[in-house]
């Protein structure tokens, strides 16, 4: 909910005033074509106006009628391990923050408090990811849009978020592990293959592609900019930012 | 976020128009002393204003400055079970839901899909309020008040949660299992008593009291509906709705 402040109210005041009191003596002026009773008529006009209005717009700010909410959607930026998704996602927050929307960012990071320690079998993993979905459809439904970067390789759990959000946005960053293990200094994939790392989907076991995601972007061609460039587009367009 | 939709521009232009209008005849006939010179400078004007007010209207549609944001709070009604937790805290929604507010309900039932199966021992419940309480601050951040209703004795669990948020609420609906038994078809207590319930606290082990919650309101003597009014009241007092 929000409610202009009467500073804002009186200096929308005053800005009206300005422009409203030059069209009045000018009209004044060029029907009669009389400065002073223009100018005696404007300065009139201005003191019993400056006190209407202000009333006019306090009333204003308690009709809510007309007043529009933006609708909220659910990003859901997905693909495997180390395809760029924390790096995606904190452009696009910042992207979109600067068009003064709702956002929260949801990633493992932020949601570690709410959950218990999750496993990485697949069931607790499409357990998890359902319950993110479902934290997520709460904040879209209450004007709250969010940014969810998750590896969740399981069509059913997507499927699941899809059917509770409103506007779900399923982005697919599409990469492979031999392409990210030539940039990754961390080699999360190499040791992932000599057993440091267990159940990584898209190594370990299939990582199920969507059928139609609402933008697949190859991470093989794109920087993370672009990437988050084009993730931005598209959420501008379709909710006409 | 909100934006005016051109509907309630071009109404609240109408509204405005019809005041000022009015305002510059009858000053101008009251200057002059000539009707027929006032209704035409009125006429004049009214054409000129209308577009000119429009346009003013969607610029400041865009200007942030001045645009409060309702705070938002996590209103805590705690209590033993059946102490009529659930019962104020849809009344108390019902009330403020009127204001306009931007309002989460959360209980057992709201949040059971984000969290699995949990126990009633003294670490789980803790841990589990301690989740609620992670949940309500990031709704309250965004905006979002939170009206929670959990069987919470443990001191701790409500102190962290205090912490957490910006506006802590804490009502306690204070009543004891004899009082409630009385009024309870259900016989939860008497259950609980011959082992049908395990750790009900205020029958199996202490309900740790606050030592100074915001709100401390007997059930022994008070209604649902008297309950959830003084709560009520407490709210817009504190946040001037």
């Amino acid at each position: 909910m929000y409610r202009d402040s009467k500073l804002r109210t009186i200096t929308k005041t005053i800005s009206w005033r300005i422009w409203a009191t030059l069209t009045t003596t000018l009209l004044v002026y060029l029907f009669t074509g009389e400065l002073k009773t223009a100018i005696e008529v404007g300065l009139l006009e201005m003191v019993a106006k400056l006190l209407l209005y202000y009333f006019h717009e306090r009333l204003w700010d308690h009709l809510s009628f007309g007043k529009r909410e933006f609708p909220g959607f659910v990003l859901w930026i997905n693909g495997i391990p180390r395809s760029g998704k924390t790096t995606v996602a904190g452009l696009v927050y910042k992207k979109l923050k600067n068009r003064k929307l709702k956002l929260q960012l949801l990633d493992s990071h932020d949601v570690r408090p709410l959950f218990p320690e999750t496993g990485f079998g697949h069931e607790e993993v499409n357990t998890h990811i359902k319950r993110v979905g479902h934290l997520a459809a709460m904040l879209e439904k209450n004007g709250i849009s969010c940014i969810a970067s998750f590896v969740s390789p399981f069509r059913e759990s997507r499927e699941f978020i899809r059917s509770q959000a409103n506007n779900f946005i399923e982005v697919h960053l599409d990469n492979d592990p031999e392409t990210i293990s030539r940039f990754d200094p961390s080699g999360f994939y190499d040791k992932a293959r000599k057993g440091d790392f267990q159940h990584v989907p898209g190594l370990h076991f299939p990582f199920e592609d969507s059928v139609a995601p609402e933008l697949n972007i190859d991470m093989r061609s794109k920087t993370p900019e672009q990437a988050a460039t084009e993730i931005f587009q598209y959420v501008k367009n379709r909710f006409e930012l």
